[in-house]
């Protein structure tokens, strides 16, 4: 396995050249994200990623995270690694500065969160459902909470949990059985008492830091049914005084960690609240509002799990290239001298696919990251809402696509080791199995292709997906005049026409069927994804071929954007056509399907 | 987790009305197989894989088969079940009568061996890998050796593994440091004397039987350098004596057992060759002929591993069925009722994906294996001769076909699992991760491609695949009239123009780089195995069609067919164009493709 290497400079490549970072330093509360500044921070954020986070990556896999007599020992390491990363202040990047974050751009949080995804994907998922908590607080809870609250967990003393999920509730949430009944006394004065069991806690118990701060969605005990009647409530794990120590624990217990495919030394609980005299809670924002105030949280983990997409898939691909190097086997092609496997033109495809794919989902991500902070900080409010809704387009696929690759670019890698890659020493394999839950958690893909295809496309009757094709087109239209780009412009301009034929197709057959969104929604998803991903390409060989003219420094760097772009849009991109017949001829095949088939 | 049920009706539905197995009745060697004792060897196949090895298939994971102090425990059951597995003679029955066989055709050991594959793969590679030491047998060794062997291979009464790769040769054999040295004494007579290591040795060493009978690929001290100095020899675990029985064991030692990402309770060994005295060992065949002999037992091995993608897929698929069928989660599109998620359009896409993936995987297996057959049986030479030419130009596509989808299909049933998918208990990941290595052993996927393009369509300038499309057009014609057949043929009509247009650009390109054929062998495979896999559907739907309008009585599984060929062709297919394009557009770009753009 290689040492894992952050790819500093493909994170300053797509920043800078690729997406003009430069535009949110030109807003005023970002005046401090100057390039040097950025360099800086991705510079630093990569060595701590591969001095601290990779080496214990492999060690909390085979350990993993336990829950034993009701508390959750963490794999070797992690503790004295989570406490060097909360010194160093990583979690607070992006936070407001009025509880101690350093107000930098959420794209720079992203920047530096691929190298966590990379070096530690399950130490990662800590920071990451933390700073989900801390955005839905800063969104909806009162005051006094964030008072409590939030410089805590911006800073990481403390972490936070992601509390939806019950046995029977997984993506639909309208049947919650865990409630909160209205309660009033001298220690807590108002608040909530809750009774339940949850599934699927991602870090739900741990003993990295004195205090774990629980978001749980439940209805009132007096709620309308369904998921209107949902609210969002907060609940430490130790109570907090009022002069901010910790006091009595309150009534929430770890029951158990589950047994997975990957991500082992990420603890995955299940957790009782309230077996006893009743769990403390206090509700963010207002009864009934709670999915609204969850959904504040998950769209900013959805982008962070389509990223760490990216990060597992960069760090497989780095393996596979150091294996490729250093296997010898065979002849080389051209001199039939013994050779390294890398010189043979199949490891060489698998390679640029995993390359090429890697590019177009890191531009992808870090463009939705961009727009997010535009929305939020855009100098004028027409812009803010042109980012709204552009974040609101990409986030479903950023989440689905980038995942999905995910598992192809991990196998990938594998299938480069040869019989070496199905030996868990090699260390790949674990980056398969690591992937594999980014697909499901966080909104399965399914849900995701639904979101695009309803919430985002018909819903508004294609606006935002139009106003996303003139961005294409521009591009288009800027490097008609490079012949070098031909090839790449072309195969883009054919795979964009299908792509708007086929979005076309489903504005006009949306009411044709109660079956007809679900029917095609995952394959629209799928060819939207890679028609985006070749429009990236198109745009860094641009660049590419403009820095070669101008003798650029990094020639190998630049030489190989444009060999990734044309792989890309020759050998990835077809598969855009072969989505979009999926959408137009067999969409009608699926609302026939019935489920007496399933034989 | 679904018990499994072997799929018998899909079993005879593909033999007797999709290929015609009477054909192979009809050759007075199988007068036996008849109808009636087909369905009653595949029945009682199916009971025995679901009532012996499906049931230590999770507890065979958990536990696996482990070397320990020079020997390998097997996971608990594995003996017990093996023994069952003989004593109802399931190795012996398309084995050659003189050695105990029951000289029944090859097709009909691979319609049972698909439920070995799908119940227990890690149990079911034991048997596998026998049956392939027994073809190489049977074909290159010596009546005293057979006489010494044969009939306990047959019987089962011993196992056999196969021992080629050393840690620095894989898929490049050139170069083995296991040497055999020509000996002579009174114990042994003429023998040789083998001293070196292998490794990724399955079943290797393990205790469910009283004797291991290796064939190992090696040159003699003084053969020339290369792959044409190899040579085949058989060591046994322990000699066998004059009298048949079993006297002092040969110097060979399990070293180690692999730590792997799946088939946990197949031991892969590190075996070591005469680290004291010299193992002793007698040769297949003649000096040089070893990857000859080897030829033998792995194209066998390679369909058998096509298959195993088949089982895998098969029993995935079956814990997804039940899964959806129990899980209730959201509202039924049409009802707007409390749902169980099989009604939902993207679950069912995701099971129709899966189900018309296997139908296809499934009848190509069957139809290479028939090919196998005829090779050998058929009733005269021109016949044997296509038959043979068939069986080569299908075997690398059913290896690598079937082994890439299988990664699929198991994800997909992952997948359609959500968060339980993750959770080991549930048994779908093990299946997820059990297939993972077929894409690598017997030949890695890359290696099946290089096969498929370079020695199976250049090397006779496509007349074999000319002759296969000729099959394809012939059933284009007699589905013509038939009007409910007209959109999936349109379909393969089309998918089969541009294969055949993708194998001219091929073959009029061949010789264009010296990359070339490694560049675009990977796509040309993949998009040859979607077009055929329509094929079979165009196929099964003409069979389906027919038995409806003759009111058949299964009209469930029938109207099934139908559907799985529309969605196939309309959803799946459009893929084979892809891949055609990444031949036709994409291939310059791998040949341009160089070492150092991966960085």
């Amino acid at each position: 396995m290689a040492d894992y290497k952050a790819p500093v400079n493909e994170t300053l490549f797509v920043l800078n050249d690729l997406l003009n970072f430069s535009q949110l330093n030109d807003i005023p509360e970002f005046a401090e994200a100057t390039p040097d500044m950025v360099e800086a921070v991705v510079t630093e954020g990569g060595k701590f990623a591969a001095e601290v986070f990779a080496p214990i990556n492999r060690t909390g896999d085979l350990a993993g995270s336990h829950a034993v007599d009701g508390e959750v020992v963490t794999a070797p390491g992690f503790k004295e690694a989570y406490q060097l990363f909360m010194d160093n202040g990583w979690l607070s990047l992006a936070q407001d500065p009025n509880y101690g974050g350093q107000g930098l751009p959420f794209t720079l949080h992203m920047a530096v969160s691929e190298y966590w995804d990379g070096a530690n994907m399950a130490m990662a998922l800590c920071p990451m459902l933390a700073a989900g908590a801390i955005d839905a607080f800063g969104a909806h809870a009162s005051d006094d909470l964030k008072d409590i609250y939030l410089e805590k967990l911006i800073s990481g003393e403390w972490t936070a949990s992601m509390c939806l999920t019950e046995s029977h509730a997984g993506s639909d949430l309208s049947n919650l059985k865990t409630k909160a009944t209205p309660a009033v006394n001298d220690q807590h004065g108002e608040h909530y008492l809750l009774k339940g069991q949850k599934i699927f806690i991602t870090w739900g118990e741990h003993d990295m830091t004195e205090n774990i701060v629980h978001l749980v969605l439940a209805p009132l005990v007096d709620a309308p049914a369904g998921v209107k009647g949902l609210s969002l409530f907060v609940l430490p794990k130790y109570f907090v005084l009022e002069d901010g120590s910790l006091g009595d624990r309150n009534d929430i217990q770890v029951v158990s960690t589950e047994h997975k495919l990957g991500i082992n030394a990420s603890p995955t609980c299940v957790m009782a609240f309230g077996e006893k005299q009743g769990a403390v809670a206090y509700m963010i924002g207002e009864p009934g509002q709670g999915l609204t105030c969850m959904f504040t949280l998950m769209n900013h983990a959805r982008l962070e799990v389509g990223l760490e997409g990216v990060g597992l898939s960069e760090r497989a691909y780095q393996d596979a290239v150091e294996y490729a190097r250093e296997r010898i086997q065979g002849r080389h092609p051209e001199t039939g001298e013994a050779t390294a496997i890398i010189e043979h033109a199949d490891v060489q495809r698998m390679l640029m696919q995993m390359k090429s794919c890697i590019d177009a989902m890191r531009a992808l991500c870090f463009d939705a990251s961009i727009s997010h902070d535009l929305r939020g900080h855009a100098q004028n409010a027409e812009q803010k809402d042109y980012h709204a809704k552009r974040f609101a387009l990409l986030t479903p696929i950023t989440k689905a696509w980038c995942t999905e690759l995910v598992n192809e670019v991990t196998s990938l890698a594998l299938q480069v080791h040869g019989g070496m890659g199905y030996i868990e020493e090699t260390g790949v394999a674990q980056h398969y199995r690591d992937a594999r839950i980014t697909g499901i958690y966080e909104g399965a893909n399914g849900i995701q292709a639904n979101d695009l295809l309803g919430r985002k496309l018909v819903r508004d009757q294609g606006a935002g997906f139009n106003a996303l094709m003139a961005e294409l087109e521009s591009t288009l239209n800027a490097t008609e005049s490079n012949a070098n780009l031909s090839t790449i412009a072309t195969h883009l301009k054919e795979a964009k026409q299908t792509l708007q034929e086929t979005a076309q197709f489903v504005l006009d057959n949306a009411d044709s069927h109660a079956k007809f969104e679900g029917a095609v929604s995952f394959n629209f998803l799928m060819q939207m994804g890679f028609v985006l991903g070749a429009w990236y390409h198109l745009r860094s060989a641009a660049i590419a071929s403009d820095q070669l003219q101008n003798s650029a420094s990094d020639a190998n760097f630049m030489q190989q954007k444009i060999a990734a772009a044309n792989f890309y849009t020759s050998q990835l991109l077809p598969r855009a056509a072969a989505y979009g017949a999926a959408v137009r001829d067999g969409g009608k095949y699926n609302c026939e399907l019935k489920s007496e088939y399933f034989i």
